[in-house]
């Protein structure tokens, strides 16, 4: 593993930056996650012009003008044709060197001087600047790598059958829609597809009627890769720059019809949501965990997906929950309820799993590329991160003589008394991560939510 | 259909370029395809500074030059910070303006003092200057819309069962990798990858031994579409920027073991080669021609995919074919081998219906997205657009037992003797496309190849 713990993860670290040290604050100075602004213009429309940033606490600082205040020493940063920082794209060595330099200009150590420079390049307050994604994302990979989720999805459609031969010797994905990949915040229409139910002579368009999130996390690669060129597995960890949450919103009806053979399409492409800011996995060291134990006569992942540092440390030990709040919840001013909560220690495959099987055909990385890990699902019914599995695809549409031992098709009863299978409009859900260990600092991932709206029929 | 036919297309029309009046020369003063060349550095290495470019005969016009040179009149285009036009990115009255006045400029009937200033705008011979692919394809994205190819596939895998049900209802399509698309002339190295012979106990890790192309067509989008809003039928061809030849390179044996249950992945990532030229949809209005008549019984679209012009206009009248040229072949002189010649007629589906689809549930479209046609087979043998399909997935892995009526597994033979089941290292893929149609110039497509190297191991 690349990333060590040093003296930037010291849990008694505190920053000058008084609400880094707040009790369970997302963003303490052990935190450090990078992620973009976006320069809007008069109308409030976003410029296409991006600024990287760093979160501390409330406060965001914009890296660029850290730059030009000197103090950000010799790193070897590119300024982009507007004089910009438009992200952050540094092999490792000066990702480790920015992490040093920030987590010193921020601690409380810092003397009163470099404390008003820094104050100075707060961005926190512009009100014509609105967050973005942390990167442009040239391609979007999404996994498939809880063997929970697989074998629960799997179940409702083939009982026999649940896992597909190829699953614990492959690293399964599929292509995803980069250009819907939205920030947190964005809401989220309610998309309109072709859908047929098992008894319907022929297919017929409209709203989705089956609409599901995905919990899941995503990796930003950065440096990226060579076509031509491989990855190999004690690289890997090299080329990821850190993780965010993610939400891969799901038409379940859509999916249905239109999956075979060639894989989910449309019932995807309508919007991802993700966090907007990185947690670096300089930031994730003190949190590394082994990979899951594969069940006894699993087999090994073949010659070019292992190694004993992955085996050792390749997970990261992060705890995720879903909460959902409906309309009515957020007018009688309710808290949103937690649906579920899991881990990723959970996951089948590795991140860097998955990124040297996403290269080991040649396939090139650009800085920036998106891989999301697929739902995150555990053993239990409380880990369940989709509706599809925590209500057992209890829809309007499934075979209710195919009774699956185990399954719950009970609806979610949400505080107000409301019941759910599905999303309704209005629903706003969030997904949150974090991950703690005694004697470190607890580090959050900030939010990643999103409005269902009504269709646009 | 929102392009007529005018005087541009008149067939009399002849250029002051007197390479474009040579007869079945692809790019004559009817053609005016727009490409885009990028700037080399000092070691010839791409820059990422693009410009945009028309192609007529052997001469290439760099439309930033003919801007400045002030010909290009009042037409709204956007300069970028290196005051170039990098891309062409305009709506489609703009983009007929274009038209007219590039082919007024090129005409043999333009004065003197024109065509000097055109002259100065060559760019052919520069040396600092590499051919690209003609936007910055955010996303790209494949469809599976000749039911002939769909069916032949079909009949290998599920011989009682070959067309899933949701063919002919909905254009079946999935996310494909935009990072590496590559432009004509790019040597494809042989993917490695997982891969499993029905017998073997396990899957092993090497070189793909079943490598494939696919003949299909592109089509670049623009102008795209927001985030949650949709493409009518009726709007969907002024989206439609102009069409380009593909070939989606395909490793059958590592597609066969990963594509359950969510569609191709590595099979298809590791490349895919397209024309440079788009032949623009103006171009192309001589060429149009009735969607392919559905077989009877067959349902008709539902209301969102179906409109009348669609149907007796939706297609395009393009002759596509396919050579291959051995190593051995290419040493001893000799012209690369025809292996089929198809027409995207042929499709069941026609490229508005597939935009159409794609946006039907909000999907945003961002100017230069790529749409890929699918494989273009037809219903004859000498018409199917890969190997797989003309040598009936004769592979060491095929079942002898499976003998499926009307196919034939003999392996191509080339004029050197040689032997080919699927592709060879060395080998050299051409796709070709034309139009042409009495009364009107033939326009051609220009070259789209690449050469397959040895796997990396």
């Amino acid at each position: 593993m690349p990333f060590e713990i040093d003296d930037t993860h010291d849990p008694n670290l505190e920053s000058w930056v008084e609400s880094a040290n707040e009790t369970d604050h997302d963003f303490p100075i052990q935190n450090l996650p990078i992620g973009r602004f976006e320069e809007l213009d008069e109308d409030g429309d976003p410029t296409g012009d991006t600024r990287a940033a760093v979160a501390i606490g409330d406060e965001v600082v914009d890296l660029t003008m850290l730059w030009e205040a000197g103090l950000l020493e010799d790193l070897p940063l590119d300024l982009d044709e507007d004089e910009s920082l438009d992200t952050i794209d540094l092999d490792l060595g000066s990702r480790l060197e920015l992490r040093r330099i920030l987590s010193s200009l921020l601690s409380a150590g810092a003397d009163e001087e470099v404390q008003d420079s820094v104050r100075e390049c707060f961005i926190t307050e512009y009100t014509d600047m609105a967050i973005t994604t942390p990167f442009d994302i040239g391609d979007y990979t999404d996994f498939y790598a809880s063997v929970f989720h697989a074998t629960n999805v799997g179940s409702m459609f083939r009982p026999d059958n649940p896992l597909l031969p190829n699953y614990k010797h492959i690293p399964i994905a599929y292509h995803g829609r980069a250009s819907t990949v939205v920030v947190s915040g964005t809401d989220v229409r309610r998309p309109c597809g072709q859908t047929k139910a098992d008894d319907a002579p022929a297919p017929s368009f409209g709203p989705c009627k089956l609409f599901d999130y995905e919990l899941e996390v995503g990796a930003f690669v950065s440096p990226g890769s060579e076509l031509g060129s491989r990855i190999s597995i004690e690289e890997a960890e090299e080329h990821l720059f850190g993780i965010c949450l993610v939400n891969d919103w799901s038409a379940r009806d859509m999916q249905k019809w239109e999956y075979q053979p060639l894989g989910p399409f449309l019932a995807k492409s309508f919007a991802t949501t993700i966090s907007p800011w990185v947690v670096t996995m300089e930031a994730l060291a003190p949190f590394r965990s082994p990979a899951m134990t594969r069940p006894a006569g699993d087999p090994s992942p073949l010659p070019h997906l292992y190694s004993r540092d992955n085996e050792t440390t390749g997970g990261v030990d992060l705890t995720l929950e879903v909460h959902l709040a409906s309309e009515q919840m957020r007018q009688k001013g309710l808290q949103p309820a937690l649906l579920s909560r899991g881990t990723f220690r959970d996951m089948y495959w590795t991140l860097a799993q998955m990124l040297t099987h996403h290269t080991s055909n040649g396939c090139e990385m650009r800085d920036g590329d998106l891989i999301a890990s697929g739902t995150v699902s555990g053993t239990t019914r409380e880990s369940r991160g989709c509706l599809l599995e925590l209500t057992w695809n209890g829809d309007p549409f499934a075979d209710p003589k195919v009774v699956v031992p185990g399954t719950d098709r009970t609806p979610i009863e949400l505080p107000t008394g409301e019941k759910r299978v599905f999303l309704a409009d209005g629903d706003e859900v969030f997904i949150k991560g974090y991950c703690q260990r005694p004697g470190y600092r607890r580090i959050g991932f900030g939010e990643c939510r999103g409005i269902v709206l009504p269709a646009n029929e």
